[in-house]
């Protein structure tokens, strides 16, 4: 078990785009501000794809504007081509993340070409960050299973895996896309792209669809995995079983690690009255448990 | 990790009893019988404790009437004190559970005595029970933490099992009754009382009100015990927590169980049809993911 655990924030970008309701650049930034209040540090704010396909993602360059660029933060935006790189740079974008995905009928439907071609597709993305000193973070989908093909072979998240860190990626989060994985399995999975490119250079990214995020979570910390995306408020859903759950949730998965005595450097109650602050502006629950026991009154519980 | 699990279902139970709303004993049965035929043989079916205090549990003695006498499924009832044990044998039941709290506050705040009282009550209980051949389970409450106390030592969780079990309970079930704990400290609280009463004779009994139910139930694994409360559609809830999460889902513990290859007899699909019974009686959405993501349209994935 790790002693610490650098959590990547995905909510504002992986779960606002799978929101019905498309929330305004103002209410992200407050959004983003609250977040790195209560002690995140990787925060991913936004995506440089077409408005037309995802409209929640809209001013995502005005968002990159006005965050404090102090440093002390990394604001991953996600790119899916030099045109969205060059708007990303021209954002001022320090960080960027590149999407490839371990089965080829998901790259085929998701993004119009093979698994070869995606990462031909970025290697120009990736110089053109080089170039700029811009730091690279490679997410690999579908690693627990495709929501077209059912199983995924291994050898094919570990290969894939292996070429985003061989681009330049410095560290490749493997995601549950729609969260059908299982702690056995994850851990294999994950252990084999530990053996292949360094347990250092793993994120886990899994959705919470059927439940079993947290607990795949804690096998793969066994593995020495010390890197985890999540969202506020459980934020987001899944585009192949419409009002399912979304990420994991961040609050529900630092009461794990904070009871584990795993830090994290993120204040739990900041956390929620940020995820409160965005499931309104949603108007929909929080999705997180922890947020909802102490919202409904379990905050008089003593932490423990 | 063990190759089987004996789930007991206290959905009728645990879960309905903290439902708003009371489920007339018509419907009550047609749940007990749709969840016995997708192969639960462990059903906890009541409690015969004070309609005035818990009018969910009315008309438990005409439940327990109806019910199959088959034999291969064992349908335990929650009996609080002797007359409540004298209307479950006139009703029939074959097996009993019964109810003490690891927390002192919480034992006079729930049950109006101490822990030593609690015991030396169940002496005559049990009696009762044995000469009737009626088997009895035991419940230990709050073993990961009080709502009162905070923090509860794990000697007394320890000291309290091993009375049950002296007293004739054939097994023990250690409650997190509100949802408080996480995987490393749930793993060394069973581990204790496995030391002292042996992993056959432990069950868990996690409610998810923090989301954590699931990834301690995996830790816990891992210490041999077999055994597993959940309650289907994750009835229930927390009273000291209004409008938070009840029992860890059936659904979802099954799916991560099946997942890892650990056998259960019970059929998800058949399970989540019962889940959308009593659901909708409830009037109320499945507090399952996997039930959630499976009616959303996740059952077109193929299970892996």
């Amino acid at each position: 078990m790790p002693e610490s655990v650098r959590i990547v924030e995905v909510g504002p970008r992986d779960g606002l785009q799978n929101e019905k309701i498309a929330v305004p650049v103002a209410a992200r930034i407050e959004l983003i501000n609250r977040l790195a209040a209560a002690g995140l540090r990787s925060i991913e704010v936004g995506s440089f794809v077409s408005p037309k396909r995802i409209p929640q993602m809209l001013g995502t360059d005005e968002v990159v504007r006005q965050l404090p660029v102090d440093g002390e933060v990394r604001y991953p935006v996600l790119v899916p081509n030099q045109q969205g790189m060059a708007a990303a740079l021209d954002a001022g974008a320090r960080e960027v993340a590149i999407f490839a995905s371990a089965s080829e009928t998901f790259s085929a439907k998701n993004i119009n070409c093979s698994i070869a071609e995606s990462i031909e597709r970025f290697g120009p993305v990736v110089d053109m960050a080089k170039a700029n000193g811009v730091a690279v973070r490679g997410y690999v989908s579908c690693v627990l299973g495709c929501p077209y093909e059912g199983a995924v072979a291994t050898g094919a998240v570990v290969s894939l895996s292996r070429r985003l860190a061989d681009l330049g990626c410095y560290e490749v989060s493997l995601g549950d896309t729609i969260g059908i994985g299982t702690p056995r399995q994850a851990r294999q999975v994950i252990h084999a792209v530990a053996q292949e490119i360094g347990a250092g250079a793993v994120a886990l990214h899994f959705h919470d669809t059927r439940g079993q995020a947290l607990a795949n979570i804690l096998a793969c910390l066994e593995e020495g995995v010390t890197v985890i995306d999540s969202a506020v408020a459980g934020l987001g859903g899944c585009p192949y079983a419409p009002g399912a759950s979304g990420n994991v949730s961040t609050e529900d998965l630092l009461f794990m690690l904070h009871g584990m005595g795993v830090t994290t450097g993120v204040d739990l109650g900041a956390l929620v009255e940020a995820g409160r602050f965005i499931s309104a502006a949603l108007g929909r629950a929080t999705g997180s448990k922890v947020a909802q026991a102490m919202i409904a009154g379990g905050a008089s519980v003593p932490a423990m």
